[in-house]
C-alpha cells in the first residue's frame, strides 16, 4: 500500500510499505478516508526533534474497519470511525477520569499518513459516527482526531466559561482550534494573536472579536490595554515555546487560567511568577477521545466547522508538498486523500 | 506601646514603639486581641529573606476596632474583627474573582505582633464576628488571618472534591490546616506527609488517614503504593522548597491538581513533566479575604477548630521565646498574647 516514510530533515516520502495486519486480539485495521500533517510532525521534518530509523509518520485519521481482533466488540467492518492520536483503554481509572492521553496502557498511534492503519486497543480508541458521513463532512471530522481535540483540551484547561475574555496564543491549526472551542464554550471576547491576514481571517470566522499583532513582552501589553488593565480569564498557549508561554501567563489576569497544549520545547516556568498572579496551569497531550462523542454531535448538528483549517488539499502521493506547504507557513494545515 | 522588631537573623525583640495612627481615611486602628508568629516569618528570622533595616513584623491579628478613618463604613469602633494579612478594596476585578490578594491596591499588612495595629482599606480588609467571641475562640478565630486560610486555599486551589485522595506535603501549621481544609472540603483519604509524631498527632486529628514518613521520591513511592499506583487526586504543596514541589508533582494522578502556597525559593518547574501528567497547578498568596465568612461561620458551629495547630502560648514580651522554639521546630505555632 501507499504510505509516508520520514527519513531525515526535510525528506518525507510517499512510498510503498507493507499492509497493517492484526497483530494483538485488541487491534483494528481501518481504510483511511482522510489523514493530514499535523504541527508537530514538522518538528521532525524540521530536524528539532531527531531519530535514527525512517519511520511511517502520521497520527491523524478517519476511516472505515476493515478487519477487527478476536477481542475487539464495539467496532465492526465497515463502520465509519474517528480515533485519537494516542490509543487508550478506556477503562483504567486515567482514562476514566478524562485523561484518556494518560491511559496507563497509552500506545501512539502512528503510520497514519497511509492508505490503511493499526489501530491497537480499538475498543478504546475508535469511536464510530451515526453513519457514513458524506464526503463534505471528512474535513470537520478529521480535525476531531487530533487539531480540534487539542484545541478544545486547551480551552477547557485554560477554564473557558461564558463570558470570558480568552486569549490563544498561537495561529496554527491548534490555535484556530482553539479559538472555536473558546467560541463553542462562551467566551464573550475571544483574542488572538496573529500576523498572518490569512489566519487572521479564519480566526475571525472561528470567533475571534480581536487580533493582537505584537509578540512577547509588546502582545502582553496589548491584552492588558485591551482588557481595561485587569488580563484575560484564560489563555490558550498552542505553540509550545519559551515566549509563548511567558506571553500566556503574562496575559492572565490574578486567578487567571492558562492551558498549554504546545509540546514544551526548552520552556521554562518561574514558580514565583505563577505564585504572584495566582495562574492555573493545566497542560498535556489532548484526551481527545474523551471530547470524540460530543464534537462528533457538534459536526453532525451542521454548525460546527472545525476542517476550515485545511486550506491544502494533497493527493496522498504527494504528501512531500503538504510538507513543505506547511513548513514555509503557506498552508494552515493539509489535508491528504488516500 | 509593646510591638515586636526583627532586626536581624536570630535578633527577634519586644519593644516599645510607637502606637499606631491613623494616616489614611480608609484606615482602622484595632488592639491585638492575638496574634502569632508565621511560618513565613522564619524566612526573615533564618536569614534566608534578607532586609536593611529593623522592622515591625507579624500579620497575623484578630483585635477589636478602636478608631476608624473617616471613609470607613463598615466596621465601627468595639466590633470584633478578623482580617487577612494582606489589605484590600474589596472592589476591584481581582477581588470581585475572589483573589483579593491580589488586588489591584494590595498592601501588605504588617507590625502585628504588637498590642496594636493600623490596617489599612479597613472595609476592603476586615470583617467583624457575629459577637465578642470567648477567649477560647480565640485560638480558632486568629488562624482565619492566615494560617488556616492559606491551607484552606492549597486544598481548593488542588481541587479538592469529596471522595477525593489529598496528599499535604508539609506538617508545619499551613500544611495542618490544608489537612483540616482537605477534610471539611470531602477528601475521604487524606495523607499527610510528616516525620514528626507531635505533627503526626495532629494531622490525625484534623482527619489524615495516613501517615508518609519518607521524602523526596521514596515519598512518591509510597502515595502511589497507597493509592494502587494511580496517584492523587490533589495535592497540597506547603513548604516552598523545590524538593517539596518535586513530591506533591511526582504524586499526583494524570490530571491531579496541585495547590502551592509556600512562598517559592528556588523552586523549578519542568514543563515537560506538567505535560506529561496533565497537572492542573495553581499557587499563590492565598486570598484569604474571601474565605473568612465561611470559615468564621465554621468556627461558630463549634466543630471547626483550627486554633489546635497553637500548642505553645507566650506573653507578646516574650515572643523571641515563640521565634526560637518555633525555629527548632519544639512548637508547631505559638499564639501570642498582649
Amino acid at each position: 500500500m501507499r504510505g509516508t516514510m520520514i527519513h531525515g530533515p526535510e525528506d518525507v516520502r510517499s512510498e510503498t510499505i507493507p499492509d497493517p495486519a492484526i497483530i494483538e486480539p485488541t487491534d483494528a485495521i481501518i481504510e483511511t478516508s482522510a489523514t493530514c500533517v499535523c504541527g508537530s510532525d514538522l518538528w521532525y521534518y524540521r530536524g528539532i526533534n531527531t531519530f535514527e530509523q525512517p519511520w511511517a509518520i502520521g497520527h491523524e485519521y478517519v476511516g472505515v474497519v476493515r478487519e477487527v481482533g478476536s477481542e475487539v466488540t464495539t467496532v465492526k467492518p465497515g463502520q465509519f470511525v474517528i480515533g485519537s492520536f494516542f490509543a487508550s483503554d478506556n477503562t483504567c481509572p486515567h482514562c476514566l477520569a478524562g485523561y484518556q492521553s494518560g491511559c496507563a496502557q497509552a500506545v501512539p498511534v502512528t503510520g497514519c499518513q497511509s492508505e490503511a492503519i493499526r489501530i491497537p486497543l480499538a475498543d478504546g480508541t475508535l469511536v464510530p459516527t451515526p453513519d457514513t458521513p458524506s464526503a463534505e463532512m471528512l474535513p470537520d471530522l478529521l480535525t476531531l482526531s487530533d487539531v480540534m481535540g487539542t484545541g478544545w483540551y486547551a480551552a477547557r484547561a485554560a477554564g473557558v466559561r461564558p463570558g470570558h475574555t480568552t486569549v490563544v496564543v498561537g495561529d496554527g491549526a491548534v490555535g484556530l482550534s482553539a479559538v472555536l472551542a473558546a467560541k463553542e464554550l462562551g467566551a464573550e471576547r475571544i483574542i488572538a494573536m496573529s500576523r498572518h491576514p490569512q489566519r487572521q481571517a479564519v480566526a475571525q470566522e472561528f470567533g475571534a472579536t480581536d487580533i493582537v499583532t505584537e509578540r512577547g513582552d509588546e502582545a502582553v501589553e496589548r491584552v492588558k490595554e485591551l482588557t481595561g488593565g485587569i488580563g484575560a480569564d484564560s489563555i490558550a498557549e498552542c505553540v509550545g515555546t519559551d515566549e509563548a508561554m511567558s506571553t500566556a501567563l503574562g496575559a492572565a489576569r490574578q486567578g487567571g487560567g492558562v492551558g498549554f497544549v504546545g509540546v514544551p520545547h526548552g520552556v521554562k516556568l518561574s514558580a514565583g511568577k505563577l505564585f504572584a498572579n495566582h495562574v492555573r496551569l493545566q497542560g498535556g497531550g489532548a484526551p481527545v477521545r474523551d471530547y470524540l462523542p460530543d464534537l462528533i454531535s457538534r459536526v453532525y448538528s451542521g454548525d460546527f466547522h472545525p476542517g476550515r483549517v485545511f486550506d491544502l488539499k494533497v493527493p496522498l502521493a504527494d504528501v512531500a508538498d503538504a510538507y513543505r506547504a506547511m513548513d514555509d507557513r503557506t498552508a494552515i494545515k493539509a489535508f491528504l486523500t488516500p
